[in-house]
């Protein structure tokens, strides 16, 4: 089933574009044609590659990670339709508190808790779960790599990414690890970030993401953060895939 | 003709602002002094080094491209007092979904129709015009760039970058090939992409972008994307000047 | 004295976020645990590491500098509390006018402005105030460094830097040399321009910023423009603290 033009683009968000939104059809009916054309039925359309799931994690994360909240409406829509709870949009946002900053992750919640509340969901958020275990092979070399590159720097920063993000963030229940990394990609990428990839996706690819779904990554965000974004994302890309032999 | 302050600060954007505006003019006098005499009388002025038109193309793709859209007005107004038709204004947004993604291209595509209707002007834009012939033997050292780049790790985006961007985007008649140039070159610079400038920046000097020209986009896009964005770009546009041998 | 978390999270910054603030809370219960736990009773209590000023200087750069003048209000609140004066905030948000551009400096000061009505706060901003004194030798160290790094490229940016950033903005009083570096520092790391941290951080050390305060600048900052930002911005903090010697 393939997702319509109305999904992503002839909706208003709001009421100063209702009111422009003929003028919008008027003046630039080729992105119309390209967003029905080649969003909807070419790149959304295409499950093989990468689920609606997939795509919609990836497409709120990086809304949300550049600060387009506004934009957010129609994706948490799709993002429920295609199975991502209010959890893990829950989850979801407060990961990118810390990867992109307070700043973008409250407003985010806003937009997310009023599309709740506009579809009568309640969310059911546990404040204390148990959490994940470490995989101690893999926690040994991060600690590792964090004392040899931020503690000397910055101790403040050091101690915050192991006792706050990796003891604790990461191992919350509420969003797989494999999603969680999901999440933090298209963080990087959407921010033009590149070159802190090679951890990130490395992490993502022991969690569980596949070669052909991390190759898809980039064409998703090529429409929601720009190609540029995306394609400076290539080189770490391919140096991971050449280095795990994928 | 110089620019009158007016047109770049005075100007309240909005009723929030309108309401501050007193308030402005006397906490920050000097930022009201360097709009005047630095970016009006002396940036925009120097007609010389860059046409009105262009530095309104550079700047509106610069707002477009760093989502703000909500600061577009008064650079719409300029654009089209300096001669950009709103056809161009159409194809510069439509471009610029693509190289700096829909979330960014929306919001401005619905300021541009407010713009239009506002002056009571209606676009003529054709759907589906008679593309632009290819320049071969550029497209088929494109190809080859993007087969051994793009395509081993991502072929979704390979094959969109072939077949929509350069295949259908790029060769659209409504902006011409070097005004084309022109607004990717401003995306890049103004989103921090500078290691994507050489290829961008030789493509718009082949489109014929001239030195001179070319040398006072990062002056121009310093007031609007701010001076680390502008000074980032300088090593790799050197190094295309000298490869040039310009 | 620790800062609540009235200060940072539960205080609503519109009606829209009041109308879904329970909801919020109810989503995201563990946000509001990490901005408690992390946010206010550990990093901004934290007066030992960097002063609640030096954190707001650093916070409130951040916003202005990332766009996010929506966030402002509670940080503006604590820079002012924490002894910040409003011609303090003026001259920051017109140092980052160049720094991150017009767009983001403009709505910015719309919200500085609104809060100081709020106050019932009148600024005294001096238009033409005695500029403070150059340091020749490093001033002439980096006239020699744009000569062959800008003016080739781009005489225009070439001179505008030399004529209006550093013989004037960087010299007036109304913003200490040492404040004014770290509101450039923040802005270059949110903005993830770490490669031009070098010159930056180096003059802040300069004029006054000891190593204890640089190694607390990442930590703070990245709650407010990401954890990516922050650790891109170690690998060239760590070569000027060792150039340095520090």
């Amino acid at each position: 089933h393939a997702i319509t033009l109305a999904t992503f683009y002839a909706l208003p968000l709001n009421a100063q574009e209702a009111a422009t939104s003929d003028a919008v059809s008027q003046i630039a009916p080729q992105l119309g044609r390209y967003t029905q054309d080649v969003l909807a039925d070419r790149l959304w359309a295409d499950q093989d590659r990468l689920t609606t799931r997939d795509r919609s994690l990836l497409t709120v994360s990086a809304l949300v990670a550049t600060g387009r909240a506004d934009q957010l409406d129609r994706y948490i829509a799709t993002a429920l339709d295609s199975g991502v709870t209010p959890e893990e949009l829950s989850e979801l946002v407060t990961h990118l508190a810390f990867y992109a900053g307070w700043p973008v992750a409250l407003p985010a919640l806003n937009q997310i808790a009023a599309a709740l509340v506009d579809r009568g969901i309640t969310a059911d958020v546990t404040l204390n779960p148990e959490l994940l275990p470490y995989d101690s092979e893999a926690e040994a070399a991060r600690l590792a790599t964090v004392d040899q590159t931020a503690r000397p720097v910055s101790p403040g920063l050091a101690d915050a990414t192991d006792q706050v993000l990796f003891a604790d963030l990461w191992r919350r229940p509420g969003l797989a690890p494999r999603d969680r990394s999901l999440v933090t990609v298209a963080a990087l990428i959407a921010n033009g970030q590149a070159e802190q990839l090679p951890f990130h996706l490395n992490r993502a690819m022991d969690n569980g993401l596949t070669f052909e779904e991390a190759a898809e990554i980039p064409h998703q965000l090529a429409y929601y953060a720009g190609w540029p974004r995306s394609f400076s994302a290539l080189t770490p890309m391919r140096q991971v895939f050449e280095a795990r032999g994928d």
